[in-house]
This record gives C-alpha cells, sequence and structure tokens, in this order.
C-alpha cells in the first residue's frame, strides 16, 4: 500500500492543521496516520501526516507542486516521501560486526525500508560479510587522527550512491565538523551508553567503574559537539555486580544493535524530527 | 490551562479530520494534542483532540450545540469533556488496601485529576483509611453469591453522587451481568494476571504452579463476560524460581497499583476509547 | 578459563552444601560461582558450582570418579560439565530464519558456547543461510501429520552428530510424545507467545483479537503435552491498537530471537535444572 | 520463620565456603539461601547466608560467639543478623512526601522489615502525615548552608533512637562529609536521576533539556562525594518529545519510590554488601 508521508514543522498558531488537512480533504485524500506535537519551550508546531496514495488523484510530484504555495502561505518547512520510493542507506563500520550484521539481516529479510546501496569500512575485516549479502563494500583507510581525508572520500562515495542517511554502525571514528553540519540530521550514530552517562571512549568500563546496575545504548545525530547530538532512541539492560567489563560488552551488543534498529527505522519512516538539540519521535 | 477534550468515533471515511479541525479553526481553537487511528478490522475511525479553553469564543455547551450539527452529518459518536470539572470517581475495594490507598494518594496529591465523593466495601477494614482522607465511606455488605442485591444499593449510591466511573480497586466480588452492560465503558477493575492468562482465582499461584518468569497485571473494563473486557493497560515483571506464591503476590501489588493507576489516568483523561472488545488508547 | 561445572538435585536436607563444598576444598579446588535453592513444594534442593579447573590436582573424570561415592551418600542426581567440552546443538527450523540466522551469527561471533554439527528443516529454503555458515544441512520432509517417521530419521541423525540439545527454532511441527520424553529437558523450543497465554496456532492473531498491550514469547523444553512443557524464559514488548498482527509478527520476532538466545545460553551454560513441569535458573 | 543471615567479605581464598558451610551444617544448621560472588578486579570474596534458626542448637550471640575464632582465621569481616529483630530506619524528609508516604505505606502493610521510630524533616509540612501513622517527627530546621549544626542534633537523635541505617526520602539537603563517613553504608539516598547523568540539581529539567529517552532514579549509600556514593538501585521508564519537564518530575516520583524501596528492602534483608565505590547486591 503505497503511501506518501508529509512532515512538517513551522511556528505554532492556529489553523494549520486545518489548512494542511483541509488541503488533503480537497483532493480526496485517505489519512491513514496522522500525529502533532506543539512544543512549548520553542513555540514550534511539528507534524506527520500519512496518506494512502491511491486515493489522490495524482502522484506526489504534482501534491507537492499544489501543496507548495498552502507551504508558503503557512510558513512551512516540510518534506514528501514516497514509500515506493526507498532511501539510500550508507553504512559505515570499523572492525566489529553485530550493528553491521543485524542492519543487513533486517534489509534482507524486509524489516527495514531501506536499500544499502554501499558498506564503507576503516579496514576490510567485515568484507566478506557485505559481499556475501550482495552489497558493494568500500575500504577507506583513515591515517590515525586524520579522518577529514577519509571523509573527503566516503562523502564522495555518499553522493555518487545518492545516499540520504549515512549510519555509523560502530565506526569507532570523529566525523569531522563540517560533514556533521553538511548531512545535520542525517548522519545516525549508535552510541555505547545511556547518554550522557558514559561519554567518550570504552563506556562500559567505565559503566562497570561506576557500579551502575543498567547499561544502555544511545541512537542519536552526529553533530560537531561529540556525543551530543538529537537523541532518537535509548534503552538500557540490568546488569549485576557479577558481571566484569567484558560481559557488560556482550550485553551491550545486544542493546546496541535493537536501539539503532529502531532508531533508523523511525528516521527512514519519516518519525523523527529535528526540535534544535533534541527530537521529537511520532509513534 | 483549561482544556476541552473532544473524542469522536464514526466509520472511517474520507474528510473527518478536515471537517472537524476545520471546524476548530473557524472558532480560532488553539489545538494543543490531536490523535488518530483508522482501524483496518472494524472499519471505524477514532480521534481525540484537546483544544485550549481559552482560544474558544465561547464555553463547552455553546460549543457542543454548534458542534452537533457537524457531527451529526459526519455520522460521529462523540463526547466533550471540560478539563475543569473533574471526573466522579467511586471506588469498591474489598479488605485489600494497596490498590485503594494508592489511589487515595494520587488524588490528594492531584497526580489523578478525579474526585472521589464515595468509597464502597464490602467490609469495614478500609473505613479509618477512607475516613482519614475525608472521603464518605459506604458499608454494603454482599450476601455469599448474591451480588445482585448489594449492587442495586451501590449503583444507587453511585448515581446518588453522580458517579462517572466506577473503579473495582481489588473489589473481589463478580459485578452482574446488567451492570456491567448499564455501564459499559464505565467500570474499571484491575485484574491481578497478565491477561488472557490465569483467568478466575489465585492467579498468583496458577503462575507460580506454571513456573513462569514473569507475572503481570491488566486494567480492563468489566464486561459479562468475566475477565474478558476489554483491555486498558497491562504490565509485567521480572520473578525467578526463587519466589513462592506469597511472594509473588506482594511483588504483584506493586504492579497492580500502577497499571490500575495509569489505566484510570487515561480513562480519566479520556484517552481509552471503546472498539468493540478492544480499546484505543491515545498516548 | 577452564572450568567445571557441577550441577546438583537430591531431597533437601541439611548438610549437602557442606559435604559438596567440602570435597571440594579437600582438593583445594577454586569455587568462581555458586547457587542453590531448596524448593518448599517439592523439598527438594539444587545447586550450581562453577571451579576452576586449574585448581583442582586432576581433570573431569577423575574428579567424577571420586565425587560419586559421596553424591550416592548424598543421593544426589549429579552432572559434571566441562567448558573446553563445547555441547552439540542439533537446529531445527522451517521457513523462517530470524531465530536461526540469530543462532548462527551468536554462535559465529563466539557468543553461544557451543558447537552446531548440524542444522535440520522440513524445508529447503534455509539451506543457503546455513551452508554460508559452514554447518551442515539436512533436509527432513514431513508427510503431512506423520512427523513420526520424520523424526525417526531426526533422531537417528541427531545420534549420529552426538547431539546434547535439539533447539527448535520455530520448527513449527508438533514434536511426537515419545521423542519429548526420551529427550526430557534437552529439546528447547521457542514459542510466540507469553505462555500460558494464546497456546496454539497463530498466537500473535489471538493476541491482536484480545487487545492485549504486550505481546511475549516463551523459551521452554518441549514435553509431550503441547506448549506446557517447563519454562526456561520468556519476556515481552509493549504494543499499542495501533499494530495489525503482521505488525505483532514483525515485533515478535524480535522478542522470540532475545528469549531463545538467552534460555539456549543458560541451558548450555548448565544453569537450567528441571523441577518437575517448572525450572530452576541460576543466574 | 525466623532466620539468621550471615554476610561476609574477606580476601578471597581456597576454601572459605567450605568452611563456613562446614561449621554451620556442624551445628545441623539448614541453609536456606546462599550466594557468593568473588570479585576479580579487588580480589574480594563477598558471601551471604540464610540459616533457619530452629535448626540451631542456639541462639544469634551464641552462635556469634562459636563463630567468631574461625571468621578470625578465614580473617572475615562479618556480620550476623535476626529477622527477628527489625532494623531501625529514621527517615529524612523535606516537603515532598511521595518517598516517605511510600515507605510508610510499605512499613504499615508489613511490606518492608524493619521499624520506623523517627522521621526528622527540615519542614512541618509532612508532620500530619507521619503523626498519622504514629511515628514520632522531628522538626530539625535547617539556616540556609548550615547544615553541620542541623546534623549534630540529628545523629543525636538517630542515635537516641538506636538508628541502624539513615534514608534520606528526597530530603534535599547536603549531609556533612564527616557524617556520610561516621555511618558509611548505613545512609540511604535516592537521587532523581540515573547517575552518573545530571548530577545535581534539577535532574529532570536538564533530562528535558538534553531530551534523553528515558528517565530514571538511583538509590546509592551516601558518601562525602556528592552524587558518587555505592549504587544500589537504578531503574528508568521511557517518555517522549510530548512531556514536558514537569510531567517528568511527576513520572520520575514514581520510579524514585519504587527504586527506594527495592534499595531499602535489599539492605534491610542484608543483601547489599559494599564494594568499594560499588555494592554486591544478593538476589
Amino acid at each position: 500500500m503505497k503511501r506518501l508521508v508529509l512532515t512538517i514543522t513551522c511556528p505554532d498558531r492556529v489553523g494549520i492543521v486545518a489548512g494542511v488537512t483541509g488541503f488533503i480533504a480537497s483532493l480526496g485524500g485517505w489519512v491513514l496516520e496522522a500525529a502533532q506535537h506543539g512544543d512549548l519551550d520553542t513555540g514550534r508546531f511539528f507534524q506527520r501526516i500519512e496518506v494512502l496514495a491511491d486515493s489522490l488523484p495524482f502522484g506526489p510530484s504534482e501534491f507537492a507542486l499544489r501543496f507548495a504555495p498552502l507551504a508558503e502561505e503557512l510558513d512551512l518547512t516540510w518534506r514528501l516521501s514516497d514509500t515506493d520510493v526507498p532511501k539510500q542507506v550508507v553504512v559505515l563500520a570499523s572492525r566489529q560486526d553485530h550493528c553491521l550484521a543485524d542492519l543487513l539481516y533486517r534489509w534482507r529479510s524486509g524489516d527495514l525500508p531501506c536499500a544499502i546501496p554501499l558498506v564503507i569500512s576503516n579496514h576490510t575485516d567485515l568484507a566478506p560479510l557485505v559481499e556475501a549479502a550482495g552489497i558493494p563494500f568500500a575500504h577507506v583507510p583513515v591515517v590515525a587522527g586524520d579522518t577529514a581525508s577519509a571523509f573527503e572520500e566516503i562523502c564522495a562515495r555518499f553522493e555518487d550512491v545518492g545516499g540520504d542517511v549515512m549510519v555509523l554502525a560502530r565506526y569507532m571514528q570523529i566525523v569531522p565538523p563540517e560533514v556533521c553540519e553538511r548531512y545535520a540530521g542525517r548522519i545516525i550514530n549508535i552510541h555505547h551508553s545511556f547518554l550522557p552517562s558514559f561519554i567518550g571512549a570504552r563506556p562500559y568500563h567505565q559503566a562497570h567503574a561506576r557500579g551502575v546496575k543498567l547499561i544502555g545504548a544511545t541512537c542519536h545525530y552526529a553533530t560537531a559537539d561529540l556525543d551530543a547530538g538529537p537523541i532518537i532512541e535509548q534503552d538500557t539492560a540490568r546488569i549485576s555486580h557479577a558481571e566484569g567489563p567484558e560481559q557488560l560488552v556482550a550485553l551491550g551488543r545486544d542493546i546496541e544493535r535493537a536501539v539503532l534498529a529502531r532508531g533508523l527505522r523511525w528516521h527512514l519512516e519519516d518519525r523523527v524530527l529535528l526540535n534544535g538539540t533534541r527530537t521529537v519521535v511520532f509513534p
């Protein structure tokens, strides 16, 4: 069932919902899902509407053309997605395979609505896994500390394949600030702690040393300010005194892959809207 | 911030959202929250809209008057609540106090948006707890098996105080079918198992005997078919082989009171809509 | 760090722990972990002890020889495992691959302490997945209703490869009662509901029809009485009115594979002891 | 069923368990529960044993006398509790009542195995709640910043009533370092965040500003280093973009009281042993 997904953000005021839903109704559009949020802090309004494509008299480009004047009148920032056009996800990984393997499994089984035209890694360890899935693998080494040069190539390849989203599946390299800015809201990272706890290196070892009773993981958009990007999804799991750092690492892998998969799915379904340093995530 | 809460259900078709939100916008109404659901099985549509009362040119009764023609045109079943008019909750309890004490605490601390004009019990044990909270207590004994006579008095008292909702806070007596029908969607029960597991008596002992690894509780509307009513909320907690039935009962008390409090709050906030034998619960 | 794992069950009485730990101490054995449980219902005692192998003056067979007289004196049913000897797991699957793929991933990444000498299926769909992992795949078709003949071959192959555990990874066929009995406590099934809710076919559709607010999965030992076997592990996940049966199936896959992986790991680590129709699971 | 609870910590080495359980067995003692932990980082061993009091030929003081020589030989730090002698809990509160009310309810209903001889507050708001429960209330004001003088009186009163544990039930005042040291492992605090996230003031507002998707609470022993004490228990709850700081505060109250109640119960049952800046919590 092909759907058009319209996401909107604008300064909050009376009549936005009526205006937008009135426009859709005037075309005979069948609204399958709709969710909205008015943020009292920022005074901004957010909305996501799913319309059954077959209920409209024309396709997405004509819809967009006709919607544009209303959007301008209402001062909307908006985006229209077509569920028949899968987003292009480029995955960056390093040596650990748990997040990558999970994404590949979900993609292959139709559980993640996207295409994966390319996987990039600074090592070659994961090439067989990627190639077995029939996906091109690019080895882009990172010379110690110099991620800038590597990202020149990464970005070129990302553009080449028409990338929509870059997913850092335990990539372990810092994305240069200018890349974060260029692709704001389009680079998704999985951090292996319940942020803002245990920012930085070896969070499971930090967690063990602190003696916490739950560990967690955080899926967030990458920003220039490391590990401070807008959070999409988090989760935690219970641990006990009996688990050492290595066992936390092992347990954490399950949380990481689950949290990344959920965060990425919501992004792909246009459920995540940026609200400054936070996100609105429509269920 | 006084709000009007409009809930709607009707056969799903194009234009409902546009019609309703257009009406609200035409009055200058500020929509604070809106959620909707189209049920593919039943073909019914459900919506809940919160409007800032001060943004409207008149109060709830005038709003209702003006809304009625549109509602008829769109074939809506609808209800309008005013958040300044707390719902009247009559609590029925027996001898166990954990759910009742929790409800009283939450009511007293302003955590539950309701009034509690009366608590009824088939025993007198809980009278001091209720009276210490400044709430009238009625002792309506149940002669073994004959709940019908008791419920004649209970219903009379419920009507006397203008009751909106009857809450069975571990009341332990079966509500007569005709009472369930008269107050369909207005009697809330807490069952001490994760339904449909362990229907009937002594569910924690059943759970222990079966060796489950999680126990749970279920908040649901009472219906003539015992423990089969539409479910509002459920939750579970982890147990181990080390816990005997008595410990399950003790652990269960925490789940029961939490699940009942959540289910009741959602009902009071008009977030729960009946959909046949199921519910729609808007977050 | 090679360890010997001793598990014990016997009628509960004074002196068992002292006797067993005294024996281990007399050999200079270093106890890394120990857990016990006395069941008040059945009057039975359960214990699991991990001993550092290097701290003992001899290996497992000599340990067993010397332990036998004490075990007889104390009327113990006992088992000794060597963590350097991985258990042989034979996986049975049908057409769905999520549980199998997860087990293979965990096995390959060293996350599950076992060997997988064989995967058996009544279909050929999963052969490529299995063979890509370098594991022999056997196609044993099931003629409608006649699982008995199929299980003759399955059991023969299981014995051929020296199988310790049979894992039904969404195998979808009923195991004949005599097979359940022959391998009591050695056949692990994953059921796609929170048992005892929704026994039988299409549990997610049953769950949707009942309108529950959580779905779950159950890992249990297979017994002749379908879906009534001793439960090893269960878990649940929250759903809402918005999810249809297909989405429950999709969400359920994540719970199923997580619950099966945990249950199997605990079995492999000798943490699960049978206690009649229930289990003792030592953390 | 009266039980003696023996807790032990010592440098880890062979023979401790055998020695201790052998001693208990030699007296005919029936071990109901036993748990142990060897910490690889610190090289220390921890054990907790519950013995059925009636199975012993004499009472706790004689037991202690006879155990002492063995304890010295094995270099044990140990403690013996008698479940018939409830620990004396002095609660410190400020103006918020949710944690205090919950503790009082659990104490009254027999859910918490302790006595509460005194509640102390720097305000008088909660006096009626405390006195209605039949518990003495002491008002010990704190002159801005000078908690030292207040704690002189608090400690004197704590000693007067034979206090075993001081519980800071949202007390909101900083305990002077010398008091933390004097009562190391005996002052339990509930912090309204998932530590180490959001240390310090207004954690729910910090959490909202950071845009986290889960909030939490932490029960820990108070130490001179604020919010860095050994953690006993933590938990989290899911939130969404729709909840403002006030709603987080309200949701947080439920987590706080649940986490504090669990942490305190485990302390009262001698399940919590200090391991440097961490804890061992035996289930």
